[in-house]
């Protein structure tokens, strides 16, 4: 493969997130989908924050939370995604750039706003997850660049993201450039209610062998096969991408690659505090691993370490330092 | 005591705190004064926001703290303070009435924007505050209601927002109505820097016995009297006010009422995150206790305990059931 400059760039959502303490009475009172993720509109965004609690604002997007976690393995990453021209604007491009990773895209204007997820945790760290979307979804086919498509060895596309009609042509467009390029693609399924909207394209990118590495979670890859076994859902996944990974939260996850399986437990979490990220950040230690050519093994165990770190904080961006983290879990391992 | 709405009724600054991890070389290449808090302007801010590694946003401000520490142990309050029309001041408004508070005070306008505290902390969990006011030193002296003052049993103003002339005029009408309807007035002294600028006006304040309740920590208490011996500045301090409280960080408290002095041992934090807002919710559990009327023994009880909540986490908003937490306390002691 050529020399790139990037290992992973992603695009994914320029989201900030808006993370508060609930009961579960609340999620009931607000008819929410216990540990989903729902899309509002503004006028909705602006009712259930003035009903929540108390919140922190801590910059997310599945997409970006991944990066992060790569940059701070060391990883070289760069970031495709849309803000506005707005105070919540500046601290995205402001946490993501600082963590160390390229973002060169302009803010959109001033409306629509930038977008912000409304995350309510409940006491079993549970995240229930209500997504404004705003500039985010405007993500212009345009600004995919051939050149910069090109310079990163895997491009990593978020699944949430497919719902928006300009994002979604960003990242057909970005596909057919990587692979042009010999690049690799991962792809992220996200959320079961991305799948049932979007089931037949995500199968059809499949089919086409366009996607290298495909990360899932166990209620996903079901939805994705609409199969309720796990074991004959992984089997038809599998046998349609070069590289599989499911997670399984507590149980851990699996990878499957040339029919050839694998599987970690899960790590001890510190403290369980709040899940969001858990997912996003398994995906930067396998990530990360397979960057540095690190065998499955190891890269499914580096998932695991960096999920049990977000998992012990408020937010989806790594706190500890998880280059430390991972390489004395592998050195005992 | 007539009957009164509100048990505290603060005025301080609206800020939303930008705090990030930091090291001592990055205090030191940036020339800042650690465990300090300096006012900068729009420039500094931006060019230390750029300098700075990723943060999480949290509603700060010393006074504000303290009310949200009020209102979660039981009491109820009002606040009042400046913000702009802008997200960040969303945000601000939001958490505070989101804590139970009432705040009424309408933004402003777009610019200046909502006041802001850059704060890096670190390892040892000290915080070094770089704030830029904004619309915060705006706060008209024509919003002081002398009904809604009398309202309040106390009044609790910070010494942080002496500095900007506008809220200093706000606060001089507030104490004059305060006295005039027979409410106690409560004030901390907030900085070392802030009592250099403003020595004259709060030994003033203190000879015209316009102050009922002075909150310091050891080294404002120094600071005030200029006097390097810690003994002799509270017995100087404690002649001029009815209650004196001094926090001692690790060291604890004490209090001095009517030559009788009181003191407490500093809680045990369960860890030692981040010391932003100890001594404002000191003040919180003091003041509480004061307005539930216990002896100033359970005041500083109850002050250290949610001193060592505050510290145990990042941001000075509590996290955990602080009246749970003190109401264990006091029944163990």
């Amino acid at each position: 493969m050529p020399q790139t400059r990037y290992d992973v760039l992603a695009i994914g959502n320029a989201i900030v997130d808006v993370i508060s303490e609930t009961t579960d009475d609340f999620i009931a009172s607000e008819a929410l989908t216990k540990g989903g993720m729902q899309l509002i509109d503004a006028a909705r965004a602006r009712a259930l924050y003035d009903a929540m609690g108390p919140a922190r604002e801590i910059s997310g997007g599945s997409g970006a939370n991944t990066l992060a976690g790569l940059a701070t393995l060391g990883q070289k990453c760069a970031f495709i995604g849309q803000i506005a021209d707005d105070q919540l604007g500046e601290v995205f491009a402001h946490d993501i750039r600082a963590t160390g990773i390229d973002f060169d895209v302009p803010p959109l204007g001033k409306e629509p706003p930038t977008a912000r997820c409304l995350i309510l945790v409940t006491l079993d760290a549970q995240r229930t997850m209500n997504t404004f979307l705003g500039a985010s979804q405007y993500l212009a086919a345009g600004l995919i660049d051939k050149d910069l498509i090109a310079s990163a060895a895997i491009l990593y596309l978020e699944g949430y993201l497919w719902d928006p009609e300009e994002p979604r042509a960003a990242m057909r467009a970005a596909i057919e450039h990587a692979k042009a390029a010999g690049r690799k693609v991962a792809f992220t399924l996200s959320d079961a209610f991305v799948i049932d909207r979007h089931r037949a394209d995500f199968l059809s990118l499949m089919d086409d062998g366009l996607i290298d590495i495909l990360f899932a979670n166990e209620v996903e890859i079901c939805s994705l096969q609409q199969d309720e076994d796990f074991e004959s859902a992984v089997t038809a996944s599998a046998a349609k991408v070069p590289l599989l990974i499911v997670t399984r939260g507590e149980h851990g996850a699996i990878a499957v690659q040339n029919e050839q399986r694998f599987a970690v437990p899960a790590e001890h979490a510190e403290r369980l505090i709040d899940t969001t990220g858990a997912g996003d950040l398994f995906a930067a230690g396998v990530l990360s691993g397979l960057s540095q050519g690190r065998p499955i093994a190891d890269c499914l165990k580096m998932g695991a370490i960096c999920a049990a770190e977000i998992i012990s904080h408020y937010g989806a961006r790594p706190e500890a330092d998880i280059k430390a983290l991972v390489e004395k879990g592998l050195s005992a391992a």
